[in-house]
């Protein structure tokens, strides 16, 4: 086990390389020793004599904490023993062949060169969720393998439930902001960016002494351990939000992955159960923490103290209205909080329904728009800012857009449940303190690591399962308040 | 092969990053990666399934590329295979042990709490010397590990030569330079360095495209590929040389690493055959070239330009006399190109004789104090300036030095044939034109990888294997003009 975490880790420094300092000319180097390292990962977890040694031990583990760290680490094998190894390069090579067949629909602004790979990449998907095996309902297996324990049975009503609380929230919000954008058409200088997001991370707890921030076209968290934990960010001078955002998103993520317990930094407990339960930190961040007015209250000074040019004359009310105004856009990067989670219903709907056989491929820009349509009352100028806007399922990820959602769902019933346990955590962050938060994040998420599923540990801790009542009451609390409308 | 090479490539990633970007606190945590991927290296290296295709593929090799692939594959193979698991594993406690024990005795100044663990390496060194074989040279054995094919037989008494020549030329140097260093006591912006130094990786032909330049704090080569080279450099601010020069050396690295063919990339020949060789790259480039006249003449306007303030002044006759300075000091890495060697020549004797069982431990300081005042004439002031200043027998390293002594006599034998092949060299160096020597480098010796052994490949360029007399016959005329005195 210590091995293939320590195999793990490497791999994510050659991908953290890879996005951050590669020299351009390495890349087809790189793609070759990281399919090495993948292989070699892959042949040491698959192993007979492995397999045999986590019989023996499972038989013998006494404590709950063996015996989590032997189911962990059974799920992640069997599910890499069931997919035939031809499975795997065949998939491997589709996922490349889709990628390429993507560039060029984009290019185009065609969906039909894209076509062709889509379908085979869904023929290929049902293998293997076969290969895995699933009680009827394929998506499980593909499901599962992002969102552990999760089910489409249990996860559909509660994206329609959100779906259908979310039309009218937006529909009541139309027309609001009716001012102009406060952060629009000013230019933040990127090294003045750098150093507040820098500052930021310090601010909200994130340990540089154990970890670090570069620079990346997209941002993302990565790195090889707990102690080494990497976050990059983008730095845009038109657009301060990228930076300020995108620093806070990865830092929700970053903060995760250095909570773990030590004693399990080397074992399979050294990770979050979900992508959903990941991103649900991110979110909390970024979004419920980030992007309140109590925050800002105390935080907005030094911003304005680095940008006394753009920002000084700007009130902290007018800076807090231009970071939560709602707008319905076609693209999901570039949606609210209001609208972004209508976006992923609509992924997960059509990618449920190409999989089970429901949709074809040929009828998919059709059924994108009419959905797009009938959620958000709204069309794509085209495929690029339609159907073709995400790279997702063109690396054939299919299962993975619903953990968005769920993380924005378990973002909320998890801040819920620090209010009520932490009576001053407002006027704490009011006044730039965000360490009850953090340490009560970190003693009742992060420390659990994969002991539990991500559900069964959102119980533990909110006393409730997967809900949209805590997001939508959030919602409707937040921009009932910021835009004087009755949203109830 | 491909696998053990793209592991190689990783572990120089994780390598490279543990000295440039990785967070203090993950430490612990990246030796213990280093650790698991030296062992699978080591374990994919000596399966014996390994060497079943390795036999059957050597007996089909129809090319001479074929049979060199095999033979220095089988030749790291073989080595490895020879050293049992048990002694490696104590090695690399003894060395964890002697290295903490020699940074107590520096700060300490005293040889005393280094002894016994010097003792226990030299006694694990001389059973691994045997466990790899020899023909009653144990010494041998491990300068095979840095010098294949090099013997204590051939390489002592070129190195007694070398000392009997340089011993008179230090002498004939005494007093010179009377004057004051142009240097000393400026003040040079880091930024401007930094700069200057990018500046000077692409006037060299280094590609930038296919390598990179970071800071460190001990300079170093590395990388994970020939389209991956990473050199570091390091900036000091009142000492300009240790940027110009620390990048000069290892862009020599570089553009040797840089330089493999394209279709030996990912097999054993894309290596230097030995370190002695790469190091001859490193000090051409930094010494040979980079103290040059000529090549600061093209390049020092440059050089003022990025620091007017404290070069403006200064003409290029005295900043070249500057970094030319001839001065005995009892510190290896702080000595000039005339005094350079009598050090290895210390070390290396001292190492064959304590290894040998000729010199005991106990005796190393007053055997060091003595060689030093009969090469150079001075005494340390004391142990960390002495016998304790270089790392590299706190790692257990016996026969490493010999090859930076072997390095610099490669360098101007290899310079030497490139002058008489291309009579224009030192007019096209002095209009800022380097392109020349670099591709007939590139040619004659980066290409060649490592299809043959270190001197056998000097011999095919330059008609003549290791001697000191093309270095020598450079100090001297070099040092000859620049003092005004008869060297000859």
């Amino acid at each position: 086990m210590r091995e293939l975490k320590d195999l793990a880790g490497i791999i994510g420094l050659a991908t953290w390389d890879q996005e951050t300092y590669l020299p351009p000319k390495a890349e087809p180097a790189r793609a070759g020793q990281l399919s090495t390292l993948q292989g070699l990962y892959h042949q040491r977890l698959v192993a007979p004599e492995v397999g045999d040694w986590l019989g023996a031990w499972s038989e013998k583990a006494v404590s709950d904490d063996e015996r989590a760290m032997a189911r962990v680490f059974a799920r992640e094998r069997d599910r890499a023993i069931r997919v035939p190894a031809d499975l795997v390069r065949t998939l491997a090579e589709s996922q490349g062949a889709a990628l390429t067949a993507w560039r060029v629909a984009r290019e185009a602004r065609s969906f039909t060169p894209f076509a062709a790979p889509l379908e085979r990449l869904l023929v290929l998907r049902r293998e293997q969720a076969d290969a895995i095996g699933h009680g009827g309902e394929r998506y499980d297996a593909l499901l599962e393998g992002y969102e552990p324990g999760m089910r489409t049975e249990r996860l559909m009503p509660v994206l329609h439930a959100l779906r259908d609380r979310l039309i009218p929230l937006v529909q009541a919000l139309a027309g609001w902001p009716p001012g102009a954008d406060a952060l629009a058409g000013r230019r933040f200088p990127a090294e003045a960016q750098w150093r507040f997001t820098v500052e930021l991370l310090g601010r909200l707890g994130f340990d540089l002494e154990a970890g670090r921030q570069d620079r990346s076209v997209h941002p993302f968290t990565g790195g090889t351990h707990p102690t080494d934990v990497r976050l990059t960010t983008r730095v845009v001078e038109d657009n301060l939000s990228a930076a300020l955002f995108g620093t806070l998103h990865e830092c929700g993520h970053g903060l995760y992955e250095q909570g773990f317990r030590e004693s399990d930094h080397r074992t399979p407990l050294a990770a979050a159960p979900s992508m959903g339960l990941h991103e649900s930190q991110s979110r909390l961040w970024e979004n419920l923490v980030g992007r309140s007015l109590a925050f800002w209250r105390a935080v907005y000074p030094r911003l304005q103290r680095a940008f006394p040019g753009e920002l000084g004359a700007v009130p902290v009310e007018a800076f807090h209205a231009a970071i939560n105004r709602v707008a319905r856009t076609p693209v999901r990067v570039e949606a609210d909080e209001v609208t972004y989670n209508l976006h992923i219903v609509l992924r997960t709907e059509l990618e449920l329904e190409m999989l089970r056989g429901n949709l074809a491929v040929a009828d998919l820009p059709g059924a994108w728009n009419a959905m797009l349509r009938e959620l958000l009352g709204i069309e794509p100028p085209d495929v690029v800012k339609g159907v073709l806007q995400d790279i997702h399922w063109a690396w054939g990820e299919l299962g993975y857009f619903p953990t968005y959602a769920l993380g924005n769902l378990y973002a909320a019933s998890l801040l819920r449940a620090a209010e009520r346990a932490l009576p001053d955590l407002w006027p704490a962050i009011g006044s730039g303190e965000v360490g009850p938060l953090r340490s009560w994040l970190r003693t009742h998420v992060h420390a659990e690591g994969s002991r539990l599923d991500a559900e069964d540990l959102v119980v533990k801790v909110t006393g409730s399962g997967l809900t949209d009542v805590d997001f939508v009451a959030y919602l409707r609390a937040k921009y009932g308040a910021l835009s004087g409308r009755n949203l109830s």
